[in-house]
């Protein structure tokens, strides 16, 4: 298993932002190369162009299949698309042809990974409003993910380090997201997650459920939410083995999940876990998307419009998008 | 001004917690000192044990108003209320008793303040099941102090270093939380809120208003309150010359403050405030009460049962409540 190196599909993102940028930097170091093979998925040119942005010298080797990569530290493999011509765009700027780029890259990067071809996705940042000019309607990436594999409730895990969260609501208001917490639903989000952490490499995942209401409502004093679905969510979880706690207050919930306490938090909705993991983990956050028959991770971030064609832009993120990727994909072949 | 100390009434707390003995290591801290005179309101008997415990030799001058307080860098002055026998009280356990001698501490520290024979009041930690057993049915301080000056909405402010957030609900459900997001309520915290960021030194506060949804509702998207409610809140300020900006995604605004962009946030729940300031500043915070006719700052933990009678408890929270409180003096002071 030493050996044993993934073969990640990793998309451009919109090239009309530092995506193919943060692709080139973060495939290019020794240690993403020891642990995965990359193939970019996405325009052949539009990747020369980001090597020679960010002063990386790569060897654009071009194939049709991944059976045709060469290995190398100098060679950056891509599965050219040729659907976009940068001459005729203009970096930081909404484009509808790069936003349609854009989305054949994932398309066929989520094709090539069901298909087997590829063991896992990782994806670089679109632009919404491109994607939305150039006639794909999806609220963001993992709508689209989630569209591509026939999945109706794909669930979102923030990590960052050994801060873990998924949420039970993304893009809902938060009077809906309230709704959004049933017994079935956490239930659910919390068997995908404790399944991911042991995909991560964790064997005996400890979770923390907070409760919805501030204080966990304080034994049904404000709020019964905690009553009627998170505890009895709780409940069963433990009677089918997992390691679970809670309804504990949010406010220290995520604290005590961040200093080491416990593996996954089980956040009630989008900002309950977005602000925590934001405030500690914003630049090495990776997206996980839950529920899909692939494995998919993803940036944090933006197409980082401000920095696009400079080589400035920061690939942490990106790096830890693949480092994740490539520890599921590694467990989940030890598991045969 | 540079001698100006100002007089700061001193609550004992819950005497079976740590809370007398974080007050004495504040207290004798020359820092503190130098910057302060504190006048502890509480059980003479039980702050001269807590000296022990904690092994700073204290001399404990006995006060029956602040008029006798003397001076000298291991003299504490205790406004003595005699009202526990520390002898009959078991450290780390609830006691109706203890309870009562702390509801007492803060009675007298509020009289004295609102009478302006001492000019704030800083509190140590209270056990709320003590203080229901002995017959005060308070949510907590706040409530007991906004009781105690007539007030009906005082607003809650949690801050740590720069990070400052002031909360427009707060021990509500959530879906409660959602309807309490009105404009005039988010009008008035966010007044309050800069008013206090004055007093604690900043001339010109630059304020940020996170939306209630996630991403701030995607222009209506999800959820109507930023239409309804923030947006309005926040040109109405802006008219009245206050610098605001908003409403910014809620999982970045608090960051932006948290990395110096903004001097306070407007949180519109109680965890949307409490969960990101928790993250980055657990053992500084410090809670003040906004909308009381006196200064109010606080410890923002409990008692640390854990820790009673054995000396370790950190006193840094109590040491920026007493700091803050000072601030906030002084700049009242100069002001005339």
């Amino acid at each position: 298993m030493g050996t044993y190196r993934p073969l990640l599909a990793v998309t451009m993102g919109d090239p009309t932002g530092a995506g193919p940028e943060i692709v080139v930097k973060a495939l290019a170091m020794p240690e993403i190369r020891d642990m995965c093979r990359g193939l970019v998925i996405g325009d052949a040119a539009a990747m020369q162009a980001a090597a020679e942005i960010v002063n990386i010298p790569m060897e654009i080797n071009t194939v049709a299949s991944p059976d045709e990569m060469q290995n190398g530290k100098r060679i950056l493999n891509v599965l050219d698309l040729k659907n976009v011509d940068m001459a005729t765009l203009v970096r930081g700027r909404v484009d509808a042809r790069a936003g349609k780029a854009a989305y054949e890259a994932i398309e066929k990067g989520t094709l090539l990974t069901i298909e087997r071809k590829t063991d896992a996705i990782v994806t670089a940042p679109l632009n919404k409003d491109a994607l939305n000019q150039a006639g794909y309607h999806f609220p963001g990436h993992t709508q689209i993910l989630a569209h591509l594999c026939g999945v109706e409730d794909a669930v979102m895990m923030l990590t960052a380090d050994a801060l873990r969260i998924v949420h039970v609501s993304t893009h809902v208001a938060l009077r809906d997201a309230c709704d959004q917490v049933t017994k079935e639903r956490v239930l659910r989000v919390m068997q995908l997650g404790e399944a991911a952490v042991r995909m991560m490499g964790i064997a005996e995942p400890r979770i923390v459920v907070p409760g919805l209401n501030p204080h966990s409502g304080e034994g049904g004093l404000f709020g019964d939410e905690e009553a009627k679905a998170i505890i009895p969510a709780i409940e069963e979880a433990q009677s089918l083995g997992i390691n679970v706690r809670g309804p504990l207050p949010p406010d220290t919930a995520f604290l005590r999940a961040y200093r080491g306490e416990f593996d996954l938090v089980i956040a009630m909705y989008h900002d309950q876990g977005h602000i925590p993991i934001k405030m500690v983990g914003f630049e090495k956050g990776v997206n996980t998307t839950l529920g899909l028959p692939i494995i998919r991770t993803s940036v944090d971030h933006g197409t980082v419009f401000g920095k696009a064609g400079k080589g400035t832009a920061d690939p942490t993120s990106m790096v830890e998008a693949i480092k994740l990727a490539s520890v599921m994909c590694r467990t989940l072949k030890q598991a045969g």
